[in-house]
């Protein structure tokens, strides 16, 4: 049952007034749901709860840690249909899509939880004593990894499970040993609810003190300004628009204590047709990107917003195919009627910049919040001459840059800002001519793909999701797979402590078996 | 031979009519070395220069590029006596200091060539494709760091050599594979014209492309905050001031493109006396901790400020003894007029606050500039109430405080704001009965030691220089060791990506034999 309440701690609450709807976009109604915005002193109270809960958990073992992931992942699946009803109610997603980023969801929790057993993420680096050493002797030191404290969460309206409040970000956190408070998305607040109910079940069903999660329902800016301002509060992760992440980020390094705010923002995801591409598989890309850009209403940050080819009469071609391919598919519907007018907005915008001709614009007649795609055309030299053109537009949404040659093509990348991921599409033996144009797609990007399509993020070691500004705030750090943990901690030396009271990771005899550096080399052995 | 011109890459420039001169603290006497203040005109040819070296440094192999951090090593030791006397100088340290501090500029600077032929900092990890994975096949994906770009290092006055020119992070940002501009530090830029030299010479010598390094002096912040907002620079390095290093970090927030600034600020490290100390070996630690205040003339960032223990007799015997030991020590110069007599206002200051006493206070005639030794104490809550006890006087100088229990003494701490180091002096049997005071120690510090002083920082892997705010603006990083250089280091994945277009560390066949992350194990094999 939804109460609308926020959880501090294990505590429901609802001492504020102001109350606030959730919106159903496909019967275009609100929903009967509401939420209390969270007052001052809950927030309070939620930091302070946090800040204590931190003294103990971050001393908690891995083992421990996982066991809680494990129950969150649990707690998840029991909600069953009320969360996927609730899903799908809140975001007009279809139920597949919310049983596969259900899936999603819990296979990161478990992932992290798989990371913590192993136990080596924590980067255990020893460096024993010599105390022969001339001219100074050399002491002990130890390093590892440890939690910063309490971390702030702000969902994405596009991923109301596995980016939102179990998602990545919190389970990283939750992970690293530092305590979550999440500012609910207002867009889904009911799931968001739901799944924070699952995670309080989970921390009490596993002995976790109480405050290592709270959720703070909002449908304003003050209450996650507030957050981000708390002292109690050392680190922020968001994913969500440039102008909201920016915010935050230049927030955070205002206060006395500044702290990381790591945001995942905006993207346009650049794909470069290089000829064989276009004049071999031409009708394949052409195909494919159709569906990419379409996929789940165009409402992925890894949407591809931007193609690039030379021109040719293949490329004519492309664009004529990819036209009449995306207008073969029906529209789905958005997350909401704001994400809808933006879209509206941005597509209009786009469409009335200098140069820009019309590849596809679906007009037939659809239900109320579907997004209609559109593509649009333009030549490298009008692109580069107009930055509104670079903007993301949010929805299923494209444009394709015509540029005269290798060198045009060149120049373009270059004038774009940091992006999640660059693709080439084409043969690799043409990645000699073409070695300038990959080198600079490769210094924007976060990830670099070849023959395929953006989207689809897997979550696994090797996955990168961020990248240089403004695709994120810190391109250092990842948002999807289990690096993502490493936004969360800082690493400690231990000079000359005692055997006893060393962290059990920093023991000689290495009780949980890691990978550790020692003098120099990677090794799992016992010191000595 | 000086000539007081800023190295806009190999070139010697000198467009600006304003000028400087250094100081020789012990003759209490201007050096007669004129130095030109670099120009807008200077900042963006230098900025062009490193960005344009980018595009081909960032390619270079391991063993090119420890080719020339080995060569700088190289070119500063040939600088012979002309160095150490310019060192000696500018910055009134001894020789013995001179020659030490070359001596681990280079030893820096060597173990980062070692770092680079080794090769594994790269964090290579590969998750091999799956193409029957159900639903959906498993792409290949591979992950490593690339360098982020050019470099702004602002060297510290305190550290001619080792924090400065070549120090750390020129030495850390050359390795990564980013270009360095550094903006000379005003109080030894004869020093840094040399240091300049030596790298200019060692590019030239091992073919590095121009604009890799360049050195602009400014006695000033304008050049410095210019360089910071350059486009073209996307990172920048900083040990010194808390208040230089926030005035930085803000400004790098504020940009259109924000960047990370990684600043090594104040710090008063605690070090808790626990009883044992004091009644078994008070007397022994009481003399070490005279040398620790007053080495290099307490001009160390770990020197250690603030000495904790519970009120006893041996804690008084102890202040005594520390008193009078102090008081036996000769004063030395510090490193200019500006340094002393921040240093006399800052002790001036903190001896007029509320329950002050003045311990130890060397009163005899000295040469101007010497940094003559104090120490103070005050009760526990007295320095509570009193945030202005908590700040950094840098130089000779030491403030002890009474505590009247174990909960107090933690108090204290919890008050104190992110330091460097903490340190415990006691028996290992103490820990049980005052492990919240060790536990709240070793949350606001980042290194932290047993039974020994805080100065004398190791280059290691395991040491971490480096804490929670105002010690660093980001504690997940270190600005010393080997470590330093994932400071200017982002993850790409490449995705699908040609096996011969790789680059080496990825390949399947592992070329350059690292250690990896393969499908999740630690490994030097090959794939497959």
């Amino acid at each position: 049952m939804i109460t609308g309440k926020n959880y501090i701690g294990s505590d429901l609450s609802a001492l504020g007034k102001e109350t606030y709807t959730t919106f159903d976009p496909k019967q275009n109604t609100a929903t009967d749901w509401q939420f209390h915005e969270a007052t001052k002193d809950e927030i309070e109270t939620a930091a302070l709860k946090a800040q204590e809960a931190f003294l103990e958990y971050k001393n908690y073992s891995g083992a421990r840690k996982a066991e809680f992931l494990v129950a969150i992942a649990e707690e998840i699946e029991a909600l069953g249909n009320e969360l996927i009803e609730a899903y799908t109610r809140e975001s007009g997603l279809p139920e597949g899509r919310a049983k596969g980023e259900r899936g999603r969801t819990m296979g990161q929790l478990r992932a992290f939880a798989t990371l913590l057993k192993e136990g080596s993420w924590v980067e255990a680096t020893i460096d024993t004593a010599q105390p022969d050493r001339e001219p100074l002797p050399k002491v002990d030191l130890r390093k590892m990894l440890l939690p910063i404290g309490p971390i702030g969460v702000f969902g994405s309206s596009n991923f109301p499970l596995a980016f939102s409040t179990a998602g990545g970000d919190t389970a990283s956190a939750l992970a690293a040993g530092c305590p979550v408070i999440v500012k609910s998305h207002p867009m889904h607040a009911a799931t968001g609810e739901l799944i924070s109910s699952a995670i309080v079940k989970a921390a009490e069903r596993t002995g976790m003190p109480e405050g290592v999660f709270s959720n703070l329902n909002s449908s304003g800016i003050e209450v996650g300004k507030q957050l981000v301002l708390h002292p109690a509060i050392k680190g922020v992760g968001f994913t969500g628009s440039i102008k909201g992440g920016t915010a935050l980020y230049k927030l955070a390094a205002e206060r006395e204590e500044p702290i990381p705010v790591f945001a995942e923002m905006g993207s346009i995801n650049p794909v470069v047709a290089l000829p064989s591409a276009l004049s071999e598989n031409g009708t394949d890309w052409a195909t494919k990107y159709a569906g990419s850009i379409t996929l789940g209403a165009g409402q992925f940050c890894t949407n591809p917003g931007l193609i690039l080819g030379i021109k040719s009469e293949s490329l004519d071609q492309f664009i004529k195919t990819l036209g009449s391919e995306i207008l073969k598919l029906d529209p789905s519907c958005m997350l909401h009627p704001n994400i809808h007018s933006n879209y509206e907005k941005g597509k209009e915008e786009l469409s009335h910049q200098g140069g820009i001709d019309v590849v596809a614009d679906y007009e037939a007649d659809s239900a109320p919040n579907y997004g209609k795609q559109k593509v649009l055309t333009v030549a490298g030299a009008d692109f580069m001459k107009n930055p509104k053109l670079h903007e993301e537009v949010f929805g299923p949404f494209s444009v394709v840059v015509r540029c005269d040659d290798a060198n045009e093509l060149t120049a373009v990348i270059n004038r774009l800002e940091g992006q999640l991921t660059g693709t080439v599409l084409g043969e690799a033996s043409e990645f000699e001519s073409f070695s300038q144009t990959i080198d600079a797609l490769q210094s924007r990007v976060g990830r670099i793909i070849f023959n395929g399509v953006p989207t689809g993020v897997e979550v696994c070691p090797s996955m990168h999701h961020g990248g240089p500004f403004p695709a994120s705030t810190d391109s250092r750090f990842t948002s999807v797979g289990t690096s993502s943990i490493k936004r969360w901690l800082r690493p400690v030396s231990y000079q000359n402590w005692p055997q006893e009271y060393l962290p059990d990771a920093l023991k000689d005899d290495n009780p949980l078996g890691l990978m550790r550096i020692l003098d120099g080399e990677h090794t799992d052995s016992k010191v000595g």
